[in-house]
């Protein structure tokens, strides 16, 4: 049985201001945030892939090039409308342009993917404990969108510290009864609650997420919890 | 150009006890917890379900009984695997099993969705303004898988006084150019930060989420701003 539940808060870090290629993120986090054990921290992939120098110029023929690098990013298209592409990453992700971000960067550059968002996590979180001395949680979002619903929403895309999916199978439902969906993925949940606070237009890229459940606080991996294999899947 | 970034709380709401067909879920809930001007309450679908005596009996033959219930429930089935069915409801939500619960229901029963979410929400919201005196919002929370990410996560299926998903086009970025990526379905994400102070197995089926930017305190609908029409779906 779990403790009763308490509040969560996701909390803005303003003042992150721009990160360049070799910025120490976890140094600059540290220090425009009072950081308490058991804070997940949430940082965007594109602070990620700025600070990680994932970004690669866009050519003079925009749209042509824009093709050209979100297949270079993809291993598999799933589906094509106009210039949108769903297709699936090399990390197993299928979104939107595979995560080619090609706004909030330099006019004429485009932000890939972290290559192991994972370990960016686990990077950023070894820096955390290093600078601030606590043991923290880390979760990198990115935002994607969903095939049967409109509107976007922050995701995990990595994350360390902390489970991606928590797994309550077994645990009785508040009848004594068997769960029937009972695999939440906080990680997912958490990234959505900080984007409340970061908004696209304001250039918040990182926010606390303090007070989830400590039982989360265990070595976690979005890649081997959340992504889907394709034998498993009923849409690829 | 928003204000600042302020902190985003969720707060869960104990005590409920268990719900019944014709309880007055505002009333119980105005009981419960003091509301603010710009809370927004996010009720789960169960006991939204209850309360609207949205109860079906399931027959002994279980197994059949569930499949006959969820077909009945469907206007469009998408996917079958073994016991799960991917379906469209009436709403025009794509989820399994068409969104008939059977945990956390009283066994023998099965919970089917609201008739009209969005109504369920205008009602409990209509139901707080006169019990608390307070404008609030109201999201009515489901958990739906994701066909390429694994574990579910709370999203909205119904809301009142809040923006389903809010649009930036137009607005520029941190940097001056134009967005990307731009209608953020807050509702969902809002669900999403409320579920995690429910926890499945806790038992607790309301939580309250302060502190949201107050531009998105408008009438809302998930049917008409998340559900995506056939027509722009690349995944049915």
């Amino acid at each position: 049985m779990t403790d009763a539940p308490r509040a969560v808060y996701a909390l803005p870090v303003p003042g992150i201001g721009e990160i360049g290629a070799g910025d120490d993120l976890a140094a600059i986090i540290a220090g425009h945030v009072a950081l308490e054990a058991g804070d997940v921290v949430v940082v965007t992939q594109k602070v990620v892939s700025k600070a990680e120098g994932r970004l690669v110029e866009v050519g003079t023929d925009e749209a042509a090039e824009r093709l050209r690098i979100v297949e270079e990013q993809s291993v598999r298209i799933l589906r094509r409308r106009g210039e949108l592409v769903i297709s699936e990453t090399g990390h197993g992700f299928v979104c939107a342009n595979a995560g080619v971000d090609f706004s909030n960067v330099e006019a004429g550059w485009a932000a890939l993917l972290p290559v192991d968002p994972d370990r960016s996590a686990r990077r950023i979180r070894d820096g955390l404990r290093a600078r601030a001395g606590v043991e923290v949680a880390v979760v990198v979002s990115d935002t994607f969108g969903r095939p049967w619903r409109r509107g976007v929403t922050d995701v995990a895309i990595g994350c360390a510290g902390i489970a991606a999916v928590v797994d309550l199978r077994g645990s009785p439902d508040a009848g004594g009864r068997p769960l029937q969906a009972t695999e939440i993925c906080v990680a997912d949940e958490i990234a959505s609650a900080a984007e409340l606070v970061m908004g696209k237009d304001r250039g918040v890229p990182v926010a606390v997420v303090r007070g989830v459940d400590p039982a989360w606080l265990r070595p976690g991996s979005v890649v081997d919890e959340i992504v889907r294999p394709p034998a498993e899947d009923l849409f690829r």
